[in-house]
C-alpha cells in the first residue's frame, strides 16, 4: 500500500481542500474495497481539522492492481489505515503557520461518535490551539473545550481525567518537577492531549496543529 | 436605562467571560423583566463571539427601582435592547487583537434560529476573520462558511444574494470601481457582511471581530 496525500489550509475534511491518492496491488474487488477504505477515512482523513474551515474540493481515492493476488481483508484495512493515519498527520502538521502537530484521544466516552466530537472540539478550541503554540500545558482550556458540548450532559467534570503526553494534569496536580518534564514536552513538535471520560468505552483520536501568527499572516496578507 | 459591560477572550456567550449589568428607573414587576430581557439578551449578548471559546462565568443582570412609574412594555424592551446591542458591539469590537467590528447579517432564513446559526458559521470562520482582517472582501470565504450549515439543506447556493456594506459581490461580479470604493470600506473600523437565502422572512444579526496576529501572542505568549 502505497499513498500521496495534499493538504494545508481549509482542512477540517468531510471533506477539506485535499487530495489522498493511495495505490495497492492487493486483489480485492471494489464493493469490499470501497467499504473499507471509508471506514479507514471516516478515522483517518475525516479526523483532521486545521482550522474547522472546509472545501468543496476533496478527494480520497484508492486504486489496486490487483497483481499481488487475494489477501485477507482484516489485515489489509488495517495496513491501509496505517499509510492513510501516516498521511493524516502530515496533513495536520503541514497546516497553515503550523510548528506543532497536536493529537487529541479521547476515550472512555459514550460511543465513538461522542469521542470524536469531543475530540474535534478540543482541537479546534483557538484557546486550546494558541495554547500549545505558546508550550503551555494549559488544561482549564481543555476543559472549557469539553464543556461547549453542552448537549453532551453524561460528561461529568468529576470523572474526566485529562493528561498531555504521558502526565496527568487533572485532576493531579503537577508537581514542579513534572511541570519542568512537561514544559519540555510541550516544546516538542507533537503534543497529544489524552482524555478520559469515565463513561463507556467509546474512543476516538483526531489531529490538528497550533494557531500561530503566521497562520493569520498566511490568511489575511494573501493579497498584498 | 443605562448599562456597563466587560468582556474580551472566550467570547461566545451562552454566556462567556462576560458580566453586564443594566440600570434602569421603570416601574415593571420582575416576571415580565425577566421575561423581556432574556429576549434581548438572546438578540444581543448571546450573538456575539470572539474565538468560539466559551466560558463558566457569565453574567447579565438588570436591576430596577421603579422611580420613574409605569412603562410602556414594548417600547422599554426596545430601549434596553438598544442599549445591549451598544454594548454588544463594543464586547466585540474590544475582543482580544481586534482591530475590526464584523456584524454578520443573514435575512430571508426559513426561521430566525436558522438565520443565527447561519451567521454564527459566517463570524466564526478563521478564514473569513482572517479575510477581514487583510481587508480582503472574499466572498468566496463566506459561500465556504454558508456551506458549513449542511443540515441546512434548503439553502440554495444559486439563490444566495452576499454583500460587503452596500456592495453585492456574489452574484454580482463587483467592477474595478465599486472593487476599489470597497476595499476603502474594508479597510475601516466596521465591516457589515450581509447574506440573504431568500427561503423565507428568518433573520438574525451577530458581532464578532476579525483574527489577528495580537489574538495569537496574547494567547500564546500570556505565560512568558
Amino acid at each position: 500500500v502505497v499513498g500521496i496525500a495534499k493538504g494545508v489550509g481549509m482542512i477540517e475534511p468531510d471533506m477539506a481542500t485535499m487530495i489522498a491518492v493511495l495505490l495497492t496491488d492487493a486483489e480485492i474487488a471494489s464493493g469490499p474495497l470501497d467499504a473499507l477504505f471509508r471506514r479507514v477515512v471516516d478515522r483517518t482523513f475525516n479526523c483532521v481539522s486545521v482550522d474547522t474551515d472546509t472545501s468543496t474540493s476533496d478527494t480520497a481515492v484508492v486504486l489496486t492492481s490487483g497483481a499481488a493476488g487475494p489477501v485477507d481483508e482484516a489485515e489489509f484495512e488495517q495496513a491501509l489505515a496505517t499509510v492513510c493515519e501516516d498521511l493524516t498527520k502530515m496533513i495536520a502538521r503541514d497546516g497553515e503557520g503550523a510548528e506543532t502537530l497536536i493529537e487529541v484521544r479521547v476515550t472512555g466516552a459514550r460511543d465513538d461518535a461522542q469521542a470524536k466530537r469531543v475530540a474535534k472540539v478540543i482541537v479546534n478550541s483557538p484557546l486550546v490551539k494558541t495554547a500549545v503554540h505558546g508550550a503551555d500545558p494549559n488544561w482549564g482550556r481543555v476543559a472549557m473545550a469539553i464543556g461547549k458540548c453542552s448537549d453532551d450532559t453524561d460528561i461529568d467534570q468529576e470523572q474526566v481525567t485529562i493528561r498531555f503526553g504521558d502526565t496527568e494534569v487533572y485532576p493531579t496536580r503537577v508537581d514542579d518537577d513534572a511541570l519542568g518534564r512537561l514544559s519540555d514536552y510541550m516544546r516538542g513538535d507533537t503534543v497529544v492531549i489524552d482524555v478520559h471520560l469515565a463513561i463507556a468505552a467509546g474512543a476516538a483520536t483526531v489531529w490538528g496543529c497550533d494557531l500561530t501568527d503566521g497562520y493569520v499572516r498566511i490568511n489575511a496578507d494573501y493579497t498584498t
